[in-house]
């Protein structure tokens, strides 16, 4: 194969099928992608979830991940924040003509461990290859399919008057780490994503406690924008105490010098949990018996002082409304 | 909302919301759509085909069709190619700044409009918006799932020797469409682009005819680099009659003007049947009562005689290999 990725590996023909067995099959072969049909047969009952996300990231490598381990997560996230078990996942890679084989291979790796490390298979795929400037590098769409185990499912419409509510972990490391090394920053302290499948954690979680309500992950727009959608799809009042939301030192500094709010940046490996106060205990000590939990704590409680609002208690005891995210803060975050 | 895609509708924050409201749920709403989770909650049970396609087409709009009901189209029938009725499509929108909203939401409607068409939701999407000049205005995932009715289910390795090859229409259209339309020429007389959702066409003929062995489109590569696929799978020889595979005479013209083999070229709305010679004429009967299969004919027979090979009979009786594409012959086609 060439060293630069070729518009012939798109067309379909022999070029394309080269590339599909000796680099795609290679990392992300199984049993039903190895046959090449049209579409995947899979077995599958009851109550399934499915997510879609495209992911556009710049710089296509980052410290923590890289666009290939990214979409694998992002998808299985969104899947198991529905109280599932991921199974399978699709992917559709549109490539740059011109993109260096090695970034490619290296992407697809990296997709394929994350794959294995998560669970799930690669069952179908498309390849597209566009002339060089129709776009930027590589984007790549994954769609993730898996059994639903929680019943009720969790909604954001469901949280409640008196929940308690968790995150996994410190916010706004992924979108920090993502606009640093865009930039070319270099910030005193190494920041990276957090970029994870957490299916594993919420399978347990939700098999352990049924009483979840929410579980959603604050990607794009952050903590603040995902709990300003589920305070007004469930019509409550999200009370949060500043000083209980973690954000490592580093994330701290490197947002006070780019004038970012870290609770409006993205997350690729945390998850907001809300659920009645009386679990909350309990939901924190599964969260924190793995490693992608371990400083989960709880931020806030369900009120139902100005329903549909997010409300901060600060450091000084003053209260300040936390908006939704308006417009644009960090294009091709993920 | 802006008369161009902003960055900002791709945020996350209220402007995506305001996006995903007032266009997308207008056109694709539907129950499950509607309650925005970052996952569909959907019932299906036994065995589910899925397949996953980018589309990054351009023009984006073109006589017969655009990227909206394409995209709609070329997934939907990946799905019934195994025999599957599909039932739920997932979008994924990846959309260029500045691009006109006047055309998104053309091509949205479009999107809705063929999905009702083919009897499938719209379960779930993600909306991107890379800053001007990452992608080529518009790039659209679809991942569709569907229930196989067909046992066994057709597969590119099940074609036998003795077996019948037939295609639902005529060879070409989209490709030259396509191609015509992003170079400005002029044809003598207008084509148009075959795309079109074969399903209820192919879900009557598999319940009619579950003795199918292969069911396929023609799509990137054309019939002859599908057929080679299927030849080499089946490990069988297909012959092919070159005066009975239809082409339309405007077709036929344009390809001789640009030094383009039809039997190449891509095809957004036809597929190849291939079964047992003795239900061949059952099938065309059920093929040509659909208006999407009235130009169906028999092409060919699969023999023993150059396993793996396509071998087309020329009108004046010469033999000669119909290879596969090696390389790209038309970039963006779909």
């Amino acid at each position: 194969m060439s060293d630069k990725v070729l518009l012939d590996y798109g067309s379909g023909g022999r070029a394309s099928q080269r590339l599909i067995s000796d680099l795609f099959l290679k990392y992300l072969g199984n049993d039903e992608l190895d046959r090449l049909n049209d579409a995947a047969v899979l077995n599958l009952s009851g109550r399934i979830a499915m997510s879609t996300d495209s992911f556009t990231v710049d710089p296509i490598f980052f410290p923590g991940g890289d666009i290939g381990s990214l979409a694998v997560h992002g998808t299985v996230n969104d899947v198991a924040m529905m109280g599932a078990v991921p199974r399978y996942i699709t992917c559709g890679y549109i490539i740059e003509e011109g993109l260096p084989m090695a970034d490619l291979e290296r992407i697809v790796q990296s997709m394929g461990e994350a794959a294995r490390h998560a669970g799930v298979k690669v069952v179908t795929g498309d390849t597209k290859v566009v002339p060089k400037g129709a776009c930027d590098k590589i984007f790549i769409n994954t769609t993730g399919i898996g059994e639903i185990i929680a019943d009720p499912t969790p909604s954001g419409d469901a949280a409640r008057v008196g929940d308690a509510v968790l995150v996994s972990g410190t916010m706004g490391d992924h979108g920090l780490t993502v606009l640093g090394t865009r930039e070319g920053l270099d910030f005193e302290a190494k920041v990276q994503s957090d970029s994870a499948a957490l299916n594993h954690l919420l399978v347990k979680l939700v098999r352990e406690l049924p009483e979840v309500h929410v579980l959603r992950d604050p990607t794009r727009g952050g903590l603040a924008t995902t709990l300003n959608e589920i305070t007004k799809s469930s019509n409550v009042c999200c009370e949060l105490t500043e000083t209980s939301i973690p954000v490592r030192p580093e994330v701290k500094g490197g947002c006070s010098i780019l004038g970012l709010d870290p609770l409006y940046l993205a997350n690729e490996g945390k998850f907001i949990c809300i659920l009645p106060g009386e679990y909350a205990d309990k939901a924190l000590e599964i969260m924190r018996a793995d490693p992608l939990g371990q400083d989960a704590c709880r931020i806030g409680t369900m009120t139902d002082a100005n329903p549909g609002k997010v409300v901060l208690v600060t450091q000084l005891g003053g209260k300040r409304l936390l908006g939704m995210l308006e417009g644009e803060q960090l294009p091709r975050i993920c």
